[in-house]
């Protein structure tokens, strides 16, 4: 039985990445989806397909169409989603995703420090778990599949 | 026929009673619900009810499972939901309620100041309507009566 | 018991009160609602509201924002969808709106004349009752009152 | 991860096939599904299985429900749906279907010329993304998978 | 606390007023809601509001689209169902009717002669309650509302 | 794309075989599933696993407890349910499952003699297509997979 | 706004009185509705109604059928549910009865003795708020109307 | 057409072992699922993933977020749940996870002694089918498959 997970958060860095290795070596049978993680692309994605818009605030709503169509389709496929946050960025998108995916019935794994804890805990308390690290929401995966 | 509003957003400033004399003095029959907004209450709901609890992480769980019991209560009874956001404050919280407004499919109005166009791009886009003021917000509110 | 219901259908012609004029005499317990009628407005409200907006296609986008949240407000509120369809216009909206009846699972009431049988073949087929004047659609509302 | 594709429209012209030509070039992991894409067996299937109908409009009503059986069901297993507007023909069953993809959550690419962006502003206001011509709907498709 | 309930089964016969008018007598506040109960009006309906139909066929197909209409309506306004089986006619109709409202989670209240048993056993088993007489189906609507 | 059939009807006769044999020399990727065909065997199969009832009502609800499992397990995995009716047996537990099949958004293909139009006239007009043999619902099957 | 509140719990004692008279000196706008107290009328509510029957199990059934339409039916007219555990008694369908609430998406607060804790570990972590007294769901019911 | 089976029931004996080798026997095409079955390993996990908590209920809710997570999404991927009641244990997650399978439509086969009838009428009556024994409910499995 494979999962599909959709990793939600910010994609200025490289926090994907290093999920998807651990659970490669840990033989997870987990399929990673998530957004686009260039983030230039991402947000210039509008204009790249439907040409120059008049003003940033037209650039964002193309880009944000195509990126949220994105979005709805992989978080629809997903059966579990893991939503990280930062201390950087507003990651307004992030808690967006998040609730979203609580409202689908989606199980949702919290991955944030623990100094954030304050103003994440409306999220947190609806998430089904919240974590500090990628570890530990790895280990919460790993445990779907343990027999003991 | 009359419309339950609620009303999403930070709880440190009056925003909320600029929006409900507005709609009482254009006479708009609207019912405004939302959440706690004594601030400290609010933050301190949980150990108020079920005592002190072991550390500032369990007393805003504590705090949330009652703010969020109460807030989803009030938001199924909303016929539509006004998510405001300022500069100041993560406001994941907000952003959570607008976004399971929008898996519940009710209608929702986002007002932000356009300098925060780029980071609400995303739940913008899968809003209603962005407006820029409560004054806005109330002039749609206030078009869903309008004959003419 | 009263029944809320939601006229569909062009805002160039009067067709409207004609229908609730004739529910009115027959003392129908039935209340309307619909669109907003005031065809400029409806168009600009857009503008009206959030400013001018940089080309026709924007402006269109903006009014739609917030007459489609009126709609789906309404329509929400609505126990049966009546849709008016004429010889002029694309009426594109209107054939959403019914479609968005049927996939709520509210009855629906299509109005046709007959020489556009053909073209809503397939939205007819899925519509409740398909009549072809506003005497018809009442005759269908008064008979879901009446004992004998 | 193979995406299905509804593709909705009118069936007098051969744009399915441009577009499955170009998905099939850039290698796309993509299934189209569509409509009965020969006119008149369309038109004639109701009579062609049921037997002779009384009329045009029992001969209509009886090919839609064929035809609807198998929008509905083929919708059904579809990811993601395509609705495609031309100058030509009423297309009221396509704003049906693309009203349909809305409603059932399923996400929603409008292809249409720009010259028709009035009348179809409140279906494309509710569509995911709404674009001018194939290639642009086959981008945004792409898009989906790409990773960077 | 008032209910609705809607009333299914063969309209040949007296045995709504039974019911209502012993409901009325033990003051339980219940309002009841049902089907065209002149028969004739019923399979005629079609032709009374649409016109002549080519065939019996088709009279009873024009006269179903309206009486499933208020079917539907008044079923989704219902709190609870009750339908009723006799030994004369075929009561597919009453079989649909009982088999929606469980889809739609409305309590089933099933009235049926012991010696119908074997026929109805796959319905009676997912009916929430089977009883052989009005009065046993009003005993059971009654303890909805006792104390004790 | 297979899809999956489920096959309502009575149990007494060999139709379900007719309907597979053609499906099978027409190459159709379909797969059928059913109800227990071994009409003795079901009817008895609550005592067969439970032992022995009561008396023959208790017999009959435990033999429905497990056939309605199986109905609702193999018809949720299912696309398309076909419910044929004969003029022998009161077939309510036909009606009920087709009735569920609606309720379920199933695309749904009544197969009837012509001279139980009447009776059926109401789950006629809700099911997709009514037919009136096995050889014209697989007409209608076979029409969904056809390119021209 | 009234708000009804589904009280789900043993029915040996007299818990419901207590928390019904605090919210009545409290001036609360609460409805409730729970299950039929009268213990031994509940146990025999099937034989009271249906005739006595074979054995004890069925007579459990028979009583059953009817108490959970009871259930049901109040539980869809609830906003809010709470669900009391105590020591005694096995309370299966108390736990069942909280569980249903959580899965149709009515807020749940769980009032149980601390002791109790582990064996309700998983249904705590699901419920809303966890209390321990009537006093504190009152407390936390309250505070819902609360605005400062 | 392989069936997925969630296996609820207390971790404290064996057996689910059992009914996996008696379905293996048979060649039923079944794959199995449930909670982690090490029971100290249950009760521990949150503490493993995520530190040290302040007191066993804390603990307790911990390794409930984790556990609740696995069974949410398990249950999801599952055709048919199988609920084991036995005379030990408190068992209250058990019927959380039973009441929770009905709720989300999912079949459901109650194995109980026939002792504990009595408490577990209301759940048994909402299940599929109750039977006594682990050998009852595979031939109620096996059932699903035969064909005579």
């Amino acid at each position: 039985m494979e999962l599909t997970i959709y990793l939600a958060g910010e994609i200025h860095s490289n926090w994907r990445n290093e999920l998807k290795e651990k659970a490669k070596s840990l033989q997870l049978p987990l399929h990673f989806v998530g957004p686009m993680e260039n983030h230039d692309r991402s947000d210039l994605i509008g204009e790249e397909i439907l040409g120059e818009q008049p003003n940033p605030i037209f650039r964002d709503e193309a880009a944000s169409n195509i990126n949220n169509l994105r979005t709805e389709l992989l978080m629809k496929k997903s059966d579990l989603v893991i939503a990280l946050f930062g201390e950087q960025y507003k990651q307004w998108n992030t808690a967006m995703d998040a609730s979203a995916a609580i409202s689908l019935n989606k199980p949702l794994i919290l991955i944030r420090p623990e100094k954030l804890h304050h103003p994440l805990k409306e999220l947190s308390n609806k998430a089904n778990v919240t974590v500090e690290t990628v570890n530990q929401a790895l280990k919460v995966l790993s445990y779907i599949f343990d027999t003991e």
